[in-house]
């Protein structure tokens, strides 16, 4: 059976994330992605009115016209978690492929939410929920499977695409977690089998893959975060935290630790209600009954107002804004903009890391410049990655044991130290390694 | 009553930490250490049978001529911990001051064995054991006590010298560690309760003032440690562990998660038996009863060879070299010149950081590149530092609330963001807030 | 006869300088400048409108409440040149003090435009000339000398305070340079002079103290522009300039080697305009007479729109933008939003460095990119400091050999470098080395 | 005709470089270079003595084993320039061909010099010369042509090897200069004539690829260096320089500034000696006739004598040292170990920068610290390098406008920029982009 990759978007940055398989006539989509930065360049940019090929023009999304040189058909669109980079351009592309789209049932939901947000298109693609160590018939000879892994995002999977030719495992935005304090650890049992049974090709996340090392456990960042939190017990002033609103597993440790302290939570800023709301609902986790969650502007000033009746020693904001984000919540009580009113002492807890780009870097500068203007106290970097590092990178080839490999997620110079590693198990530049640029094709069977 | 601080070393670098006291005719030394890597920079220097003078002359141990300038007697010589750059120039200086060296136990012992292996001066100062909690008079008015701090050693303490015009209350080296997995947390209470006493001065280090947020509990670094080392549960090849020699409590974790994975730790290189082999004998550590310890290149040789032949696999060597020094155990089984075989897959973890230097950074980049040569995985930076960040140093100045503050333990440079907190606080340079040097002297009640 | 320093502005920071000198009765103000980033963090704030006590408050001038602790009366407020930082808060401070502003022509005429468009306060303070190598008396003792220094801006001088106690050498912002393009060298035989007088104190700027080796000659930075200027020579696009707007010997650079290379140079932005205006205007300079300068935004627009008519080939433009100002001509070049198209291939020259701070880091590197992504290639880091490094300093202190010495224009770990220099000189902290802060007197002489 | 290009060395790193082109049976070797620092990590080593194959498993020389699946025959062994990562391996494998040795006088001279140091193998190659501008048959259809460029060393070509399906331009090691201070400008013209006959491999160092800009020309180091040199005129202690010993053009500059500040320049070292010597000898350059090089340790000190006899204000020693080496002459002087007496306020030139790895950075580092504690002044990074940047390549592919691209001199990492850049000239990864590693063979015309 001929067996073809599209390497369609994320080959040459981080985001619009894009992979096509064919295995014969079956062509799987794995991932479409949005590049949120080369949007926010541009001044008054609202992507959701904006036509697809606009957007391809910007870098924003994959430019998929490769996917015509593809002879089969599109059998499923497969995001593999609800990150913007993975499911942000299904709601400008997907209405091209006459195929369902196929996620675990918390990505369903983030796609779905996106899709009736979309001002431009109609996007009428069946959603299709599948759980981790699901499985899926493509067309006659292949299976889709998807593998539980785990990442700063809740309900992630590998998908594997089962061929005759062997297994195609998209290895994308993971880290190896045995103990990732919200849902599963990472399969690892069902990685070293699929390797005994033979693996084709692996498609993996380089984002980390120059960083000595493992990355630690979600676990390791919850205890890092109960440590900071806990030497606040005796502060009767204000803390608030930010942290990605998308990363349930550690809004549930702001959450518990808030209590621990003695503090009532509430989560403030529209995509903390969105992402933090869906996972509820979804019970994917347990908040206390009466966790607060607000998005909109009105309902966010009206609890800061009440928060500031009954006493900020009472309470712990876990607002949008870890990355400096100019109209986000925490850079908004910087500039005091809210009625919250921030004091001498008080605490900000960045559960995050700042995305080293320098535009980032600078907003973040600004937006701590104006919180500790107002007296705050900064307590930063309390927090882990959701990728691999060299050595879960190693440990992922010793299970598999792929005949190919073709790194993805970075550019040449991230994919630089992923291939001196991959040499170290007999993959060959040019041969079975494959360094490749968004929009071509790799043959792997022919 | 005068009061008057002579800040004798260690307040234009990191090492030879020397700092005298006076109330009334009483004087109190705080450490006399070693800046090591003064000696280091010249080859071939011995600095057992070196004299005191060529030794300040190289600015590696306090230059403590302006004791002379101090009209009172030296009643007391405190270490306040084991480390070097604290308690390593007393073989050197001690024999000059009448007067005890007051320590805790483990800190006392530390001294002990330097006293020993110095060949040139006979250094004949009492050994006076104090507790943590403990008190001493000083003289008729003056009372010395050890408030218990958490550092990267066991058995470290703040003292404070009690005089009728408050106390002075010498920092140096801490973490405000709730849960240090050895030994007690700090004594948080006491030093909120000197601080409602009043406080004349707080001498205080200044080494990571200038980092955001909290230094980590030890209890962050353990469960990193922890996750990395279960990571390799699976692993059939050899681990080598590398960390500060003197920090028991990591050992301590190190040997524990040994046994988790089914391996037995063994502790190699002189310095690993030196400072393990005294804490356990001094009961501040329970080791498992067949925990081997071997200092001497033949039983370390010895031992390397059992490892092999009953298996690497069935062993963890927690060894020296965590800096890359030249002469170290793991350099050395880097270089293959040791029995001990490195093979592809093998793992090394460092639990501990590289010295920002470019010394040190050039040596343990070679150290890396040899082990990588034999095959070597590595696993770094698994380490929390022992030393207070901004907001450590922030709430000891809200807890002690001193009139006047002495930035220590550094440069200028690393004193200049600890000024900037101070200042905070309503301290003035120049005023309450003392920017000083090496050999100065600076009366705060005339 | 008494003397008396306060350090007023710009010794916690770089920008806002005022220093005042009290020699007996009679009080000289050194500076009186803004720290425009302390306005810029802040949306909308137009420092035009606002009054002296809000623009204290933001940090943004000097806060000089100290002044009414300074026995003496103020005979003259002496800005050492036309930078911002030292100019730039005259028009809201001046008017409380019955004194003339006494300074170089160049630096006189920027003070007059800067009083103008003050629309709070009305500045009635003569302005006094007075060229490089003038003395004016100052009271009946003393007499203030203008020694000619090389800077990024034309005109610029040291204010020496001769004293029947020694001299008062007021040493900002300066570089070593005895090739400077345009103007005198500096003046040191008279600076050795001085030296062998009697220097009583020294103030200096400590900028680049911690930087090793001597600030290069602007002759160095000139050559680098004619060697990256004339290999564009066959190039038959586009070229665009960018260099600071008050920095004329490297705009008379740029022009020379535009017309070297067959291009006509045009200077486009407000300030621009203004700058290189003014310097022609009084003759600082020769420029071709057919070189314009457009300062207002049609007239610009107008301008741009004839080079694209006339050929891109023919023109450079020097325009405004080299920190990636959001709203400079650059940035806005870079946006689309003026009539000059760039083409893939053009040149952008930014004869700058980037002021290593976040916020500007971030706001050049979003400028590159859009230009970048308009297809222009990057020429930047043509350019050499204004401020002496470390071996300029060394040269300074052998020449003056000052009995005190004050580090100014950085905060503490800025003062660092310097004071580990002047220790060199047998100076020492706390006795003839001030390390000070805003607010401060320091009494030399009693 | 077959075309095939062999990646030998140099792929995956900077040193070691060799590349092989088959144009039908003939077969062309550029470069045989030596990795120094994958000798140096390891203790004791004498390349001299070593054998071929324990060169390559250590990964200093290449591993040429590829060449047995070339079937042709190799006519010419090419090396570009006298550098040591481009003929350090000649004594080691080119008598494993049977091929002259063809280069410009000036390398023709080192490599001779290399053959006879060698003592494992008796290298017998005919060595012949030819200047830049001239050409050479291989076999009956192809012609080998040396085109002068500009380097770090004098007499540097770029070789093109013109075939009948175009030319094979091996452009590695140069800068675009075109005021080189010794010798002619880079041949631009030629590059665009060849550019216009049609390229069909352009094979590039990539070294500086990923810096913006331009690299400046060696006029611009040579006016930073005057700049400094003049700037110590007055000084009456002693001044020393130290520069790569193979940067003829440098060391004439020192030569001449010495001349200038009325100072005797003297050549200290044995590789000072050897270069030098050779370049002068070969009329390279035209050195003072009483200009001394001494290279043999008695001479050297028995000249450092004289000069403190003479009085060190009378010289400038130009001495080997500038990284840090821990033998060379400027370590041994920091180490008090010559006869030459530093003294406070001496200066010393380091015309030269660090290699960006952390080994030199380390080595460097105690290198000035050792000549600081003898009180001397340090001017550093007075140099330019001698690779192109972003720039240059963008006006070589602009010239040459090749059909196929090869990115060399550079591992993947060190890669990515160039093809970034190559992709906007029309290249595509996998076609005719070819991103190569080690021991690769490309084939270019079937």
């Amino acid at each position: 059976m001929e067996i073809e990759i599209a390497t369609i978007g994320g080959y040459e940055e981080v985001g619009r994330q894009m992979t096509a398989v064919r295995a014969g006539d079956d062509v799987v989509v794995f991932d479409m992605g949005l590049n949120l930065s080369k949007v926010l360049i541009h001044d008054n940019v609202e992507t959701e009115r904006m036509h697809s090929l606009d957007l391809i023009d910007m870098g924003a999304i994959p430019d998929d016209r490769v996917m015509s040189e593809l002879e089969g058909d599109v059998k499923a669109i497969v995001p593999t978690h609800g990150h913007l980079d993975h499911i942000g351009a299904i709601s400008k592309l997907a209405h091209r492929y006459d195929a369902p789209i196929v996620a675990t049932p918390f990505t369903i939901e983030l796609v779905k939410q996106q899709i009736k947000s979309e001002e431009k298109f109609g996007v009428q693609n069946d959603l299709v929920k599948m759980e981790a160590g699901g499985t899926m018939a493509i067309g006659d000879e292949n299976e889709l499977e998807f593998v539980n892994v785990t990442h700063s995002i809740i309900d992630a999977i590998n998908p594997v695409l089962h061929t005759p030719e062997g297994a195609i495992v998209y290895g994308l935005d993971k880290r190896m977690d045995h103990d990732p304090v919200l849902g599963d650890p990472i399969d690892m049992e069902r990685f070293r089998e699929i390797g005994r049974e033979g693996v084709l090709c692996y498609i993996e996340d380089c984002t980390n893959a120059g960083k000595k090392g493992r990355t630690p456990s979600e676990s390791v960042a919850r205890r890092h975060l109960k440590d900071a939190m806990h030497s606040m017990e005796d502060y009767d002033g204000g803390i608030v935290a930010t942290t990605f609103s998308s990363h349930i597993a550690r809004v549930k440790s702001l959450v518990e630790f808030a209590d621990d302290i003695g503090r009532q939570p509430v989560l403030l800023g529209r995509s903390m209600e969105k992402y933090s709301g869906t996972a509820e609902r979804l019970d994917f986790v347990d908040f206390p009954d009466d966790l607060g969650m607000y998005g909109h502007r009105k309902s966010v000033d009206r609890t800061f107002k009440r928060i500031m009746n009954e006493g900020k020693e009472n309470f712990l904001p876990i607002v949008t804004g870890h990355q400096g984000e100019p109209r986000a919540m925490l850079t908004r009580m910087g500039r005091g903009e809210t009625p919250y009113e921030l004091e001498e002492g008080d605490k900000v807890i960045f559960s995050a890391r700042v995305i080293p780009e320098p535009t980032n870097e600078g907003q973040r500068y600004q937006s701590e410049k104006l919180l500790r203007m107002q007296g705050a106290r900064i307590y930063d970097e309390i927090h882990v990655s959701g990728h691999l590092r060299e050595e879960g990178h190693y440990e992922m080839l010793d299970a598999l044991q792929p005949e190919n490999v073709i790194p993805a997620h970075q550019d040449m110079k991230g994919f630089a130290p992923y291939v001196d590693l991959a040499e170290q198990f007999g993959l060959e530049v040019g041969e079975t390694l494959h360094v490749t640029r968004n929009g071509k094709l790799i043959q792997l069977v022919e």
